[in-house]
């Protein structure tokens, strides 16, 4: 299970304000504590009120590196602010993200091609977030479709198939949970999968528990990465429990102590 | 879901001990907690050491049916323990269970036809427990071809994989959560799941996250229902968080509260 850490996001108020003063003792330390907590790569967003985006990207990603050396994924809509990202990233980049529109993917798979960059691809387009699951698989197969033919390898696409809040579009996760193993069936090899976990509780009152329980969920129906927040400990428990039954790391007494260890 | 409390089993030392003492007091404290706490149905098992097994389970039933009206499961190897029992129980009567070995499916589906129970098919024969999921699913397509000859109704079954434990058969657990969805497939109306979930976390340190993760995973799979410890809060709450994701009850703040409160 490959894990982003989410918590270098700007719509954090502490993220907020530390992107805004150049504070990179904040900025440095979530980092650090993210990857000692089990992150494979951290996520980088300027939040909704960056006022200069392209500049606060350059300036979070210097920063994170000079703390820790580990994979990026740049997280923004604007395709100039990841373009802009990509030039300063040292260790392995990922674009999160690119959704289904042409010409988002005529600008993103290139530079993910040329940077040898993951890519994060949403089953989104101009018409919205979908609100069934064939729709999500049919938005998959033309990004699939669309890295193939422009020659990006589908084994670093990641398909996101957009978890919303059970407590406003309840009926949508058991399709989301049935979409992630339909996506496996769209080529051979098949892309990778992943969930910005923390929407499927956003405005709820138990969000730890709606989080780890959706994860454990999605885990046993194949998922690859999740954007996720590794500081929670009893979330990273469920997740190191999930890849133990699915027979991923090896079983010790102490496996959740040994996996940390790791 | 469908919740069978497994707490009556004479494997517990003071469930044992009451048996051997024809203590009623401690049987039906215990079958109204696990009533109170969301159990629908009680698994009654005499244990391994009681020296009559079928005026144990009889006692049982009488001891249980005074203190709570509810289905109960009745849980031995030995038909004949059943059918005995079978002749006591008032509500809905559960038969846990059969293998698929001819013998017994000769006895028990008759059984659950004449008593319009509920029967607990396990994939299991004279050879053993499955090594893969080719041959559960083998065991699964004999006792259901088994039950739609003698006219017993598939939707009454409830085909049990047979959970292992995670530290000596780790390999299986995802064999295990993927046949549960192969189950479905079978025939028309499918027959029903059911996991004894308690048996993958044996004889680990960890047992409570190590169930209730593979609870999360087994309900996403489609399980239907599970014999488990329902006195578990946590366990309690994750599966009631997993049947809000599967938009099986309606959203609200206080969920698990109204939850416990139906």
């Amino acid at each position: 299970m490959f894990i982003i850490g989410e918590l270098l996001n700007g719509m954090y108020k502490e993220v907020g304000e530390a992107i805004k003063k150049k504070d990179k003792s904040v900025i440095q330390r979530i980092a650090k504590e993210q990857v000692a907590r089990g992150a494979g790569a951290l996520d980088l967003n300027c939040g909704p009120v960056s006022k200069d985006p392209v500049q606060d990207m350059q300036w979070l990603i210097q920063a994170v590196q000079e703390a820790v050396d580990i994979p990026l994924s740049l997280d923004s809509t604007k395709a100039n602010v990841i373009a802009e990202g990509l030039k300063l990233v040292k260790n392995k980049a990922i674009i999160n993200s690119t959704s289904a529109d042409a010409e988002k993917l005529e600008i993103l798979v290139p530079l993910a091609i040329q940077y040898n960059a993951s890519l994060i691809g949403l089953t989104l387009d101009k018409k919205g977030v979908p609100q069934d699951k064939d729709r999500r698989l049919e938005l998959a197969a033309r990004i699939v479709a669309d890295c193939q033919e422009k020659g990006f390898p589908v084994e670093n696409l990641y398909i996101d198939p957009i978890v919303l809040p059970v407590n406003v579009a309840q009926n949508q996760a058991r399709d989301v949970l049935e979409v992630l193993r339909e996506f496996k069936i769209i080529s051979d090899p098949p892309p990778k999968t992943v969930v910005g976990l923390s929407n499927v509780s956003q405005g709820t009152c138990n969000r730890s528990i709606i989080n780890r329980t959706f994860l454990a969920m999605a885990i046993g129906a194949g998922l690859d990465a999740a954007i996720l927040d590794p500081l929670d400990k009893e979330l990273m428990n469920v997740l190191i429990t999930s890849e133990l039954i699915l027979n991923k790391q090896i079983y010790c007494d102490s496996y959740l102590d040994a996996y940390r260890k790791k």
